[in-house]
């Protein structure tokens, strides 16, 4: 195999075999095959693309490429949630102590943020002494007394994915429907549980902008974990509009107790009941009626934010956050945006209302950047409000002065009024699964 | 200007600015821009093209990365000759003799041959003596006195064109028209001269396999040495047969004394003739009758072949090989290849034929290969030729016997013999000048 070759049959429109694409990913992990071909060959897949089979030989190619974690030590069926991430994404703070606390056990390893959303480790570490560095078998242990661990990658897990998507990130192949499947799934299929929730975000502020896109790449990633053998179903959800009132992190973190004690938004508290059933009926086979009638029981009866307490605790963490979200981080400054006029709030542009919260100290624009946890901003008002001048529409909240006013003015320009409301948008638009598409709106 | 976004553009179907073009060019020959980020531009330029705009800017900004030639030293209009490169195509040393017995200046810079291909400078060695590197004074001197002189590329010409073309061989995107032309020419513009006459070859042997290809990319061509106010025009003749008889360096020289003898093949005689009319077109505004009338002249009466006598002497050379080719190296062992048929040669495989010469020791493989001057072939017979079992087809030549058997097989495996003659090709396709395309076929 010559990697000359392998670029120009996929440049040429042919398919790459099984073993041309192992190859090709143990060679360049290696070293043997350089970016400018490997960046050559992933802008030829960016024109032609990659079918089933292409695309499940490099997801399997990248999650062998590193370590594949055995979670064999936990009794029972696994389960593991994916965002493709969002503005004020708190889910995963929500949705798996309500799973957990149905029984669902829970061994996660999330990703740190980069840009203008948070991950949800950075969110946890805005906990006083919440570790989310665990040893292999505090993190099992954990899992096995509490139903639910979160921590941060740790090994090697997808060596290759990491490689290639640090290529991608700097060469303009990163928006490819098969290779942001076979990134995500890499690394899912690697961190070893045998059923994947996934929440394929639509809109403004998510990476895929368009319904058709978005159910495309969740029927791939599907088809990929299934192939796999993990049980796996996709939600797609709303990203047009911020999940939620909170962004930044100890801010989501006050959100997602306050959900979890029932006094959350209705946005958030449904997607996340709605992500939890999910991953019950992926994990202990229930129909999608008790899925959600335990959900719901969960939510109501308190033991999924004893979940979340009893995770924090057993992480470390200060748990009395729980009852007085008051101990997290606040931030020493904070200042008010509003209305101008008297109108509907018509559009709020999701990606650049993260962006305003990254301007306050909230997210990182390196890896090495510094995030200020008690950093971010609370919309009061959201798209399909009313407002009457001079009625506040946000509060934006940092402990950096100096970068409130950049904040403010770039989330004003996310804004649009308008004298006519907006139509409502639906909250969850699908759900794919092994049996297909199932549409909402 | 960030390199990611220039990507970006091209490979949604943007056009890139002169500014843009440029800055692209000279930071990635300072190093600025890393080959991974060239070679996925280079990829979505193979998808996408470039318009007449861009392929421009490319050029002249590759020309512009080096040495610019200044040849105001030599009185008049320069002429320079560009081939495509094709298996046997000596032209260069026929039609640039003609045209400057004619009148016209020729101070030109050939490459050597790398693959199946000789280089004219390759060509040029075989002679005894003949130095292909010479100082600028000398060679302004020999182009002042005799008309032409024609050395190896010397200095530091367009060498972001060497590192694109480096790259581009590695990553698949070599058989892209504005990237060969904007190649092509942007080292014709360097190397100085103010006409420019383009031999595009077309056909099996040739780079681009088809008519309407060349035809295209001889347009582009036409239009960046017009816009970089060079009198440019181009001759698309065919290369699905070799030119003449004699493939191989020693015998290349050979063929060419005989051919401005008079005694040449037809079509080597034909193509050299067009060629070099074609100059005089350029640089002597001449028409195009009076042109052919001039180099006939000049083939009949003994100038031309004094011309090529002159250049050999003033650049070193045993210029007696003009009288007696024999002098030229010889080699020791030959071999021939009978039919073994009663047949018509149907078609023969340019291409795989100058393979074969290149096997015998014509070629080099990589740039530090040592080429034996006197290895190569000789075709008896050629397609459309009447050949009955056991008439020789084809004679081979070579310093070292092993070499034999596997060329004679690679040359056999180019031949396809039929009982019915095959139809007659067209020597010259379509000539291509500002004026326009004029198809003779």
């Amino acid at each position: 195999m010559r990697m000359y070759d392998l670029i120009l049959k996929k440049r040429n429109g042919g398919t790459l075999a099984e073993a041309e694409i192992r190859a090709m990913v143990n060679d360049y992990v290696a070293g043997k095959i350089p970016d400018y071909q490997m960046s050559a060959m992933l802008m030829a897949i960016w024109f032609k693309g990659m079918d089933d089979a292409e695309t499940y030989a490099l997801t399997a190619a990248l999650a062998e490429s590193g370590d594949q974690v055995d979670l064999s030590a936990i009794p029972g069926r696994k389960a593991d949630k994916h965002s493709t991430g969002g503005v004020g994404d708190k889910t995963s703070l929500v949705a798996l102590p309500l799973a957990a606390a149905c029984g669902v056990k829970i061994a996660k390893m999330s990703g740190r943020g980069l840009g203008h959303t948070g991950g949800t480790v950075d969110k946890l570490e805005a906990i006083p002494g919440f570790r989310t560095t665990l040893s292999r078998e505090d993190f099992f242990r954990i899992v096995n007394e509490t139903g639910l661990a979160l921590i941060g990658q740790s090994g090697d897990l997808a060596p290759g994915d990491k490689k290639l998507y640090a290529l991608r990130d700097v060469t303009a192949t990163v928006d490819s429907i098969p290779l942001i499947a076979a990134s995500i799934m890499s690394k899912k299929i690697a961190a070893g549980s045998d059923c994947i929730l996934l929440d394929v975000k639509t809109g403004s502020g998510a990476f895929m902008k368009t319904l058709d896109e978005s159910i495309l790449l969740a029927e791939k990633m599907v088809a990929i974990g299934e192939r796999a053998g993990r049980r796996t179903a996709a939600l797609v959800t709303d990203m047009d509009i911020p999940l939620g009132r909170k962004i930044g992190n100890a801010l989501e973190v006050e959100e997602a107790i306050d959900t979890l004690r029932g006094d959350g938004p209705l946005d958030l508290t449904e997607v996340s009941l709605s992500l939890a059933a999910g991953m019950l009926e992926l994990a202990l086979d229930l129909s999608p009626a008790e899925s959600r009638r335990r959900v719901e029981a969960a939510l109501h009866d308190g033991h999924a934010l004893a979940s979340l307490k009893a995770m924090i605790a057993a992480q470390g963490g200060d748990s009395t956050v729980v009852d007085e979200p008051s101990r997290l981080p606040q931030a020493r400054f904070s200042a008010g945006l509003d209305a101008w006029e008297d109108a509907y709030i018509d559009h709020m542009n999701a990606e650049e209302i993260g962006v305003a919260s990254s301007l306050l100290g909230a997210g990182r624009m390196t890896l090495d950047s510094k995030i200020d946890p008690a950093a971010g901003l609370i919309l009061l008002k959201k798209t399909g409000d009313y407002v009457r001048k001079g009625d506040a529409i946000a509060e934006f909240r940092t402990n950096d002065r100096v970068l409130l006013s950049a904040a403010m003015e770039r989330f004003r320009g996310a804004l649009r009024l308008s004298k006519q409301a907006p139509p409502d948008e639906p909250l969850i638009y699908a759900k794919i699964d092994r049996d297909g598409v199932t549409r909402y709106s």
